[in-house]
């Protein structure tokens, strides 16, 4: 007779516009491997379900082990979410994303219990419970990168409001009248300070005859920029770059500010794509402007940092997502 | 022998820069009696005790109630509060008022319980309990008059952050490099809607020549303008106020809308002088701006509504804050 295998690993899923990874964790959120593929978003909801259960058994399987091990598979997945039916009510960068059972159709592929929760809360729960141990009661995260996502974690749960759609931090208006940003509104933190903002405004400034190293590396049309190309220009001095990371810097500053003005929470902790290639660049000017903006006291040992987590924060989150769910 | 008195009132009182008002009100928040002084907040902090525990007294003896009647007194104080040891840590409008020990103090004059709470966590206190019985889960007041004040309910209690500076909402920034603000910065909610906002630009626009019946009531230099000479002016068609009254309604809006977006709670109440003078004005224009600002999914069926509690907001959350805490 064979042995039951023993139902010991979890995996977390970080599904996003362009790609998909997964990474299978142990019960002590101990990464054992991962794997990625692309979401070829465009192909339609049907498609992106087989990716996904296909990236995870590449996972599963680059970690020696097998689906049977996987006590349950968390995903953070962007949109709106209602994470107690596991399904994605809205998905504004996934074509056909509207009001779709991710939990069933993930649990009919992999015979194992699914979880779904939105990206920006699951980056947020992994830089809680598997970056800060779970202690502060009260933080916030907010994950720079193409967009910009967010999480709560209030009184020490994950928060999700009325509508399940806390956390829209991106959408802040912090310059009413300012750029315009994807969701139609202008002067959104995201339109601000997002890669796509960062971009835009470099695109712009070249079409105006700014000079930039950036043109030296990557042609006129500085096609396949990537937030690594801001790092090594500012390593070369570059001024244009300089001036539109310190904006964007400041930008996210207030917006740390306003966070801090409002919830006044013990952590805001910065993650994503720009925040991972700019840190250093970064993180000084977001916590001074951060504090200027702070009325007094509200920013008393708040600690605004980095994490460490990289792009690991989605499939860690999600993995305690997996966990602390299949407890239940 | 005499008789013992049955302790059965609470009395709230609302400490205000320049009026404090006290109201007596029975466990069900019934209101008795209420009576009212001036703060004369320049006389320093030692007068202000004393004009408290004078404007309580008067307030009880209108009730024709005796002090030892009274179970608890609720204080809502403007500036940072230390509800646990009823301090005031710091007052921005009130000179002196630096780490006060207001609970100790009004408790050695009264002989009766002091509870005390910052004014914005009081009137949405007040909102919570008395006007919406306890319901909504999630609700955050904004009450706009000289200043912004606000409180948040997250998860059906009071929630104040880690350095109980929580709902500074006044002092989120909305434009980046906008009107200065009382608290240094520039930009926030408060110097964009606030009383002070709104008289200082109808000011600056007389100034520059601007017509406005304002003058024709008051004369050229305005002296003595109040919210409700606003809402005479817009009675007759002025069209000055009714720019700057729907400019401030559209801001408030605005931030209504990053309310919503970042904590997506069931209620938003608004209060204050500007909003129970100018609410007719106010609140279609409010509703549509924040709903125009949220992200698809997070305004449905979110509640933006006038409180109906009016300059009673400060009292009657204060005496829910002392019946509350005294029976604990």
């Amino acid at each position: 007779m064979p042995e039951t295998p023993v139902k010991s690993v979890y995996v977390g899923v970080d599904l996003g516009g362009t790609k998909i990874l997964a990474g299978v964790f142990t019960p002590q959120l101990k990464l054992l491997a991962s794997a990625k593929t692309s979401t070829k978003a465009d192909r339609g909801p049907k498609s992106v379900f087989e990716r996904i259960s296909h990236v995870v058994r590449d996972a599963v399987d680059e970690a020696d082990l097998d689906i049977k091990q996987v006590r349950a598979v968390g995903i953070g997945a962007p949109g709106s979410i209602d994470p107690e039916q596991g399904r994605v009510i809205f998905s504004p960068n996934m074509p056909g994303w509207v009001d779709i059972p991710l939990k069933k159709e993930i649990e009919k592929q992999l015979d194992v219990p699914v979880f779904v929760e939105n990206d920006g809360n699951a980056c947020t729960l992994g830089v809680h419970v598997a970056e800060l141990g779970g202690k502060p009661r009260n933080l916030i995260g907010i994950f720079i990168g193409t967009g910009i996502g967010s999480g709560l974690i209030l009184e020490g749960r994950l928060y999700s409001g009325f509508n399940r759609t806390a956390g829209e931090i991106g959408h802040m208006i912090l310059e009413v009248g300012g750029p315009k940003c994807g969701c139609g509104n202008k002067g959104c933190f995201e339109a601000l300070a997002s890669r796509t903002a960062i971009f835009r405004r470099i695109h712009s400034a070249v079409k105006d005859g700014q000079k930039t190293i950036l043109t030296d590396l990557l042609g006129a049309d500085l096609s396949d920029l990537r937030s690594g190309d801001l790092r090594k220009a500012l390593k070369r001095g570059d001024k244009l770059v300089e001036k539109v990371i310190e904006d964007a810097a400041e930008y996210t500053g207030i917006a740390v500010g306003n966070i801090i003005n409002i919830v006044n929470p013990e952590y805001i902790v910065l993650g994503g794509g720009v925040i991972d290639a700019l840190e250093d660049e970064m993180m000084a000017i977001i916590v001074e402007t951060a504090k200027d903006y702070a009325m007094a006291g509200a920013a008393k040992g708040v600690e605004i940092i980095a994490s460490k987590l990289g792009d690991n924060a989605g499939i860690t989150g999600a993995a305690v997502l997996a966990r602390d769910s299949a407890k239940g």
